[in-house]
């Protein structure tokens, strides 16, 4: 089959790899449909975080080819949604609603041999990790919003519920990455009154503002601060929501938080040193890390099949498996959002 | 009159003050009857905290000697408990429930020149600030634990509160000051189910499990992880609560949280340097800082009026003002968990 292959930073290239097979007969083999590539692959692409040359890419939606004799909840020809994560579902974490803590899980693509960006991939413990699509005939619209739910709609999701959102407060979303931009849909979708979206970049803006963001920041830094401290009469918002990871996005959500809020934050940190004695004195609170997306899956799925939601608007590029280099590329270059990867058909 | 005077680091005299008065309209005078000495007046008794010479302390219960022109919910001769924060009780923080964040706010006793360890006290923004004491003839038993209304008790609540118990958890408790002790009281309080409190002292570990702690943890540092590890079969605790405010308490807090979880700290931070990496990957949060213990004033004080709670228990030590020093040496050197100073009576 074919795949993506990581060969070292700012070179990914279209290799061939072996079909995979089931091993363990809890595995499911799914042909993939579209995958896409995360704001997180750009670290490796970058070389700003190490990576092992070979398979990449980690959120697809694919049709069940194959199953092992254990697998109970699915069957071939299912369409289904697979989270960047795979969990058991059952063991203590999970059934706490962390299953990125998995005890017999693990991420894509290291876990499995397989990367998400490629034709076919072995999806370990598949009942606890996959949900299918009930229906059929889905439009190509709804299935770039049902891509989206492999990852950074959950994981948009969960910067919000990580800094508690609640109906009626004034929320801000510090960056506008496709997670930024899911955060925006989230807190909206979760009842937040005012959104104010901290982007500097115009197409991301516009897109802040149909999923929900009522006011923009284009500043950066201090006057970020300044910015959304002045449209909150000096008070700060109710929620903040980090989707970015480096030390200057958290030190700005942070500045912009109101005493007794909680800064939720989904951006794998690079270089974050947290202000402690800022953040105490202030009794600003700080919670958040992978996104536990496989637990809120099907509460987003029902809004999405509803299309009460529309998460797939962040995908603004689109190539095929012969030439994701070129959505690496636009994505590097901030061309593109967030990149879709047609690989097969339903 | 008299008052506690901080010199210099290990030397508190009692002097003599100028008797308090009205300076503004919402002041009000009280005549201080129970006083204490704070384990965060211990930073500043060490040298380990910069303290401007005169008066020190800020927990106090007393009688209502003279109110300004613009006082509305005090009258004199009321018992009343003093925060150790003041708060108008009406800007945007304190509606939110943050007094320690009141705009017009301020803390004792840098604020209003008056220290909580004398014979009366200036108490700016009286209406915001006291909660007058229903009934009268109260026991001393009673009015200890009423003193503990001004910070520890409602200090560890907060500790509690932010760490988000719910009923039915395993709830672990860093430190066995009278903070930790009354996170203890306040986790069972909340419900928690199984409480484990790292105590290395016996007599705190005994009041500890009157308080309603179910299991002791003498070890520190990694032993400490590993022996909560062993109480939890491998998995953590649902809700941790610092209430020590070094680096090492801080790195045990973390390390014994199951992923998901949160650590509520109202510890006053001395070289903390929080892991965000760590906390990252397993999603636990951290947040705390200065309680606003006036919000909770009210429903802590029905639980002690009605003897539900009895968080008097951590007072062991008591002197009078002439012997205030003695207060500070036994607790410096842990003879006592926390000192009452006798001032004055009813």
């Amino acid at each position: 089959m074919k795949a993506a292959i990581f060969n070292e930073p700012y070179s990914i290239t279209t290799g061939s790899r072996r079909d995979p097979s089931i091993v363990e007969r809890t595995d499911a083999i799914v042909r993939v449909v579209f995958a896409c590539v995360c704001g997180s692959d750009l670290w490796y692409y970058r070389g700003d975080s190490p990576f092992q040359p070979g398979p990449i890419g980690h959120e697809l939606i694919g049709v069940v080819e194959d199953v092992g004799a254990d697998v109970r909840t699915l069957a071939k020809g299912d369409l289904v949604i697979c989270p960047f994560a795979f969990s058991d579902g059952t063991c203590p974490h999970c059934r706490h609603g962390v299953t990125t803590a998995c005890q017999n899980g693990g991420f894509f693509p290291s876990a499995n041999g397989d990367g998400g960006q490629g034709e076919a991939v072995r999806i370990p413990l598949a009942d606890g990790t996959l949900v299918s699509v009930p229906g059929s005939g889905h439009s190509d619209e709804m299935l770039r919003s049902l891509l989206t739910l492999s990852d950074v709609m959950g994981t948009g999701h969960h910067a919000a519920a990580s800094a508690r959102v609640e109906a009626g407060q004034t929320v801000a979303v510090v960056g506008d990455g496709a997670v930024g931009l899911s955060a925006v849909l989230a807190a909206k979708r979760m009842g937040a009154e005012r959104i104010i979206a901290l982007s500097r970049h115009q197409d991301r803006q516009q897109l802040a503002q149909v999923f929900g963001a009522t006011d923009i920041v284009s500043e950066r830094g201090e006057a970020a601060i300044e910015a959304v401290k002045q449209l909150t009469r000096g008070i700060g918002v109710d929620a903040v929501v980090e989707c970015v990871g480096t030390g200057q996005a958290m030190e700005t959500a942070i500045g912009i938080a109101r005493p007794g809020s909680t800064v939720g934050c989904v951006g794998v940190p690079h270089g974050v040193e947290l202000p402690f004695q800022q953040m105490f004195f202030r009794n600003i609170g700080v919670q958040g890390g992978p996104a536990p997306v496989r637990v809120y899956l099907p509460e987003l799925l029902e809004d999405v099949l509803a299309e009460r939601i529309n998460p797939g608007r962040v995908l603004d590029f689109e190539t095929d498996l012969d030439h994701i280099a070129d959505a690496y590329t636009a994505m590097d270059e901030r061309r593109a959002i967030k990149a879709l990867v047609r690989v097969g058909s339903v």
